[in-house]
């Protein structure tokens, strides 16, 4: 019961909080089985929550767990009608973004706990385990042995996402250049034009573009027709770069674009890296798997993986297909000391004498924020819970699912691939007509996209793909399947409403 | 039921999720009402929980909630004996990390929902209630309303940490100046020897100083007898930099620092700045209050407010010490402008017409990483189930516990206060032996506390404070009051404790 007394402060009894408790996790439990009766796409107008919610701050609690009932009323009413429910088995928009029961109950408890993993010190388990279920995953995804912790050079962290990932390899690149060639190198990065937002924006936190349009110090470069980075026009943009006397420092390459799940060919650009002598001058390639990387738990699909051994980091989003909710960034490299060297900031207050000893891992200077969660909890139930097999079923069920939804695209004359399916992601739109200009092919797409999406069913998004070899650039509908609910029910319901809205298109 | 069919993916049952849920729900309670009974800084040794946990990963998952026998086990002999318990009523090391019974509930909730708040369309709720408790927050707190979103200028929004917080305003700082003055401006920031860790971890991230040990672009001045930052040594450091040709673009000041509490005088420090030029050539001032922002709930502890009207930005830490477990960092800026031309990015895939209308908050351009959890829910249960006056009353209750351990000290003529009392943190230590040189004191004081640490009853730290007047620096032993569970009893067993090895001392 709370305490009623005048200034005391009322904390939730512990019987208050497991009825609350009970009720919260039954209530999420209703909410996974009520996914299908709610529109994907929320459906509300800029203001219409913020217009359910008073204007100010409540002075008085409410007063026990009885008060409570007002939030869960509110639930319904306020944030149910203003959600776009990423769980839901017909969400087929950007990438998943996974929840499971295993991963909610790690987060639940990692509240629960609250606990500072900032420092070895100032919870041991936080970081013991994560460094031992980051190797797990490391073998896991048949990742080479240089990425692991117990190799003793490299290792794995929990990052919040991938843009912290990238932006945290970019440091470091910068720094491990910058000590080889000095302070005044002008530093050049490189990605390709299908590369993920995030690369950009690292590259203006970290100062090394100056804003959004700086392609002298961020080249975007062309792809392929597959929509990948070409070795040959890296090569010829770090020569560029190098005969100017600009320093190249940094690549990213990407595994499973956002756009089209292009994937990059790491062997040949770190081949590239190499030969131009960027890799002796301190360079770093850094690999973004951030969706295609929880693939990786096949063995079928790890052919991407080619030339990794030389790479520096890498990482991808278990919160993206590894049933492991947000936020979850398993960010792997091989050299943990130019993290550390980039990083490391040793204030007297945090002194210790585990730190001092050098024995052990303080993750804070493996990231941007100085505190962290207790992550590992949530990786580990999941892996736990799952098992390899469990984890192997998950994914190949979505690639099976993608596989069969391609299949029809390919037998709807209206329709056509966009290109190749990528794991679980098909990039499709409707044909062009005899004789229709692009920009009619364009909103014709763009029509039957939102049309569909009004119709609350179902959810996809959509990108533009460049044209390859002077073609027009492509609007295009990203069919990505990889919510956990999702049965081949919902991928054909979508597809049968997709053909539907296709006769009037 | 698990389904056992070969290649089924084994997600729990709802039924087993709200059985396993519930568990995890009293697991915690429990845990909750254990807290005195665990030494409070773990006890083990670098490899300990490595050790016990198997080195590969399960090939097979646990077949159902009955296999997670196997984890609750692991729980009690693996993870507990790993941590140090922030949450025990006799943790009163660094700084509080506070988690309440209701903030728990929204971190649960938030991951059973699982949605992504990255741009206001990918679930509006999740925008929109930031935003409204976000101004409530700036109301509780007396800011100005310059801060907050209804101003239609600035703005409120959740960042992980305060290191966050720095780096998004260094970095809006950096670009506003540059947008003035060009982009060959040799930029410097200011704040104090007092100031925490991460301003310098964001300097060094965003490429303003070269290395932990530039003090030309981040000058770390020195303070006043409090440790204050002092306004006449600001402004002087900025006029030699503005005389040699550098631009200053960047103060931090500290409401509250990490070693002993201090407060610099921002209204005498906006004033420098306004002064010398640096506020017309777009320079910033931001203002990390993390953990004393809290107390800002309470009318009498508004003092420090003085000259927020003059501020870029402010942001302090509800996880810290206002009931929100971490992550929830409140971020507050009057020109949400300066924020948006430094980190948006619009790559083609989250094109919306939500956002191309102007109509709503992304908040992903508002932070370093794209995506986002729905962390408004825990502090808006937070801030319904408290209520304005629970959370006065919390505050006020950790400050009377904070004056009579002050008293304490102060009557025992062993022990000295090291700085006035600041809120809930007393700095003190054992008062020097007559003739004893100040490295003896201080060990004295070092063992003190290491003797303290071991016996597990409580777990306090350190810091280090510079000399004032050519005074030598003293360790001292920080006493920072902010767990919720902590009692006057706790509070007085410790000071016991610390009466008698000081005994011995």
């Amino acid at each position: 019961m709370s305490d009623a007394r005048e200034g005391a402060v009322p904390h939730l009894s512990a019987e208050e909080f497991r009825r609350l408790g009970h009720r919260m996790v039954d209530w999420i439990a209703d909410y996974w089985a009520r996914l299908e009766s709610f529109p994907v796409r929320a459906a509300v107008a800029p203001g219409e929550v913020m217009a359910k919610l008073p204007a100010h701050p409540p002075e008085e609690g409410l007063g026990g767990d009885a008060g409570w009932e007002a939030i869960f009323k509110d639930l319904e009413d306020v944030v149910l009608p203003g959600l776009t429910h990423w769980q839901s088995p017909s969400f087929f928009a950007y990438f998943p973004a996974n929840a499971s029961g295993p991963a909610v109950l790690g987060e639940l408890l990692s509240a629960g706990l609250g606990v500072q993993g900032m420092l070895w010190s100032t919870s041991p388990a936080a970081t013991e385990m994560e460094t031992r279920v980051l190797d797990w995953l490391a073998e896991l995804t048949g990742l080479p042995a240089s990425f692991r912790s117990d190799s003793g050079t490299g290792g794995g962290v929990i990052q919040g996402t991938a843009s912290e990932a990238t932006l945290v390899a970019m440091v470091a690149a910068r720094e491990r250049v910058r000590r080889k060639l000095g302070r005044e190198a002008e530093l050049v990065a490189y990605t390709s034009t299908q590369a993920h937002s995030s690369v950009l924006k690292a590259a203006m936190l970290c100062g090394v573009v100056r804003g959004v349009s700086d392609d002298v110090h961020l080249r975007q470069l062309g792809t392929d027709g597959a929509y990948a980075l070409r070795p040959e026009v890296l090569e010829r943009a770090i020569r560029e770069d190098l005969a100017v006397g600009r320093q190249p420092f940094f690549v990213c390459a990407s595994l499973g674009t956002t756009s089209s799940g292009a994937m990059d060919p790491v062997h040949a650009l770190a081949g590239v890296l190499e030969r131009t002598g960027v890799t002796a001058a301190g360079g770093w390639l850094h690999v973004d798997a951030a969706w295609a990387g929880s693939a990786l738990v096949c063995p079928e699909h790890r052919g991407m993986l080619e030339g990794l051994e030389a790479v520096d980091s890498f990482a991808f989003n278990p919160h993206k297909w590894l049933l492991t909710n947000f936020d979850c960034n398993a960010f792997y490299t091989r050299e943990r000391k130019a993290l550390l060297e980039a990083l490391s900031v040793m204030p007297e207050y945090l002194r210790n004498a585990a730190t001092a000893s050098g024995a052990v891992i303080d993750y804070r200077d493996w990231q941007v924020p100085l505190g962290r969660r207790f992550r590992a909890l949530k990786l580990w139930f999941v892996l736990r819970h799952y098992g390899a097999k469990g984890l192997r079923a998950y994914i190949r069920e979505h690639v099976r699912l993608a596989e069969r939804f391609t299949s029809w695209v390919e037998a709807d004359e209206r329709f056509e691939l966009a290109t190749p399916r990528s794991l679980a992601l098909v990039c499709f739109r409707l044909r062009p007509a005899p004789g229709e200009e692009p920009p009619a092919t364009d909103a014709r797409n763009r029509q039957l996209l939102e049309r569909l999406n009004a119709s609350g069913k179902a959810f996809l998004t959509h990108t533009v793909l460049p044209g390859v070899d002077g073609a027009p650039a492509r609007y295009v509908l990203r069919m990505a399947i990889g919510a956990p609910r999702t049965e081949e029910r919902h991928v054909r319901a979508v597809w049968e409403q997709l053909a539907a809205l296709a006769q009037g298109a």
